[in-house]
């Protein structure tokens, strides 16, 4: 959607809704007909977890008092989940043994939890231009990421109960100044530094791989999160 | 939901479209248990055409040209189908033989229909009260349902052209007001006499089935449609 007019601007919310309705009806039909039972059995489970990590973030929102632990079970259900299944079905249709399909399995839950913390991240110290969406969202959602929990507990009182106040009641305080914050306490190299531990984590488990151009790829896929701008 | 407070209300709008979401993830992941190939594929393929049901309604909406043949079209795909393949699949899993599969699949598609078609005339003469949920949105929102559809057609060009200037304009006309007109065209009956027509159908296509409760059942259910008042 980047950089380009959303389908709900050019033909309205419900239009949109319906369309989106409509792919991912139409992804359960392609996996059916690929005729086979555990392909259809993972992605349902895994549809299944997205919504349950999604549901969870919003019960979560304003929330200061989330744990870490409990962000990153959230992210692992929203985003990583996902990233986890492409990888597995991945090695499955591709017919690799039990070992390289358990190994893209983890690859892609490690590569997806990096890549939502780098998400987190940038949303708050992107580049609107660059990333071609709106930033500061999380904020205004009163969504407690990675760097948000870090500086919340990092004993610098003055900068967590101002970041408390935003994340309770959407104040429309700058991101600049939140960014001032996070910065004091040191909040976003911690949460970069979690990512490119997870980016590392995902790269471990390709050794399970034979030396060639995909494993070369996969790799390159994993670096590219932890050091993306956009 | 009828009666009761919905979810959106209770918890807000993003909840009550994840837990959408959900549940249809859910229920293609117990569908995809199931271990039916068959069932997984007429269910994505029978979802693939709700949506476009669906996409075609809001594509006509205001549209005072709408033919009858559209009508059936788009009521075909958003509800019937849904109702065929509960026949279809039902029988199915029933061990019935094609012949009896085929004649449930028929009789869900015409009930389907008939159920669209009252669904769409109690919008506009139910009880609020009896109904439980708000009447007239279908005016609000510019559809064209087979009532306005012959209204529009029947030669009464003062009923006509009102009706085409709520339909166009999202007047807010009475429904008191567009049922005098429906009734003077004797829109209302005609299309419930198409109503019963398809029940006609649907219980005919009973015909295939062996006597007993089943059979008397689905036959209830059909007439039921008919002549429900909610």
């Amino acid at each position: 959607r980047r950089q380009r007019q959303t389908v709900n601007v050019l033909h309205g919310n419900e239009t949109a809704v319906l369309l989106g309705d409509y792919l991912v009806s139409h992804a359960y039909h392609l996996c059916g007909r690929l005729g086979s039972q555990f392909a259809v059995c993972r992605v349902g489970a895994t549809t299944n977890t997205v919504c349950e990590g999604e549901l969870m973030q919003i019960h979560h929102r304003g929330n200061c008092r989330l744990t870490e632990a409990e962000y990153f079970e959230i992210i692992t259900r929203k985003t990583a989940s996902l990233t986890a299944v492409c990888g597995e079905l991945g090695a499955h249709f591709a017919g690799a043994p039990q070992e390289q399909v358990a190994a893209l399995e983890a690859y892609g839950r490690h590569a997806g939890i990096a890549f939502q913390i780098v998400d987190d991240v940038l949303d708050l110290i992107g580049s609107t231009e660059t990333m071609g969406k709106t930033l500061g969202r999380d904020l205004d959602l009163g969504k407690p990421t990675l760097p948000l929990i870090h500086c919340l507990s990092s004993g610098d009182t003055a900068a967590a109960a101002q970041l408390a106040a935003v994340l309770g009641n959407g104040s429309t305080v700058l991101a600049s100044e939140v960014c001032g914050w996070l910065d004091r306490t040191g909040s976003i190299d911690y949460a970069m530094q979690r990512a490119a531990d997870h980016v590392m984590q995902a790269v471990a488990h390709l050794e399970a791989l034979p030396p060639g151009s995909a494993k070369d790829s996969l790799a390159g896929i994993a670096h590219f999160i932890a050091f993306r701008q956009q």
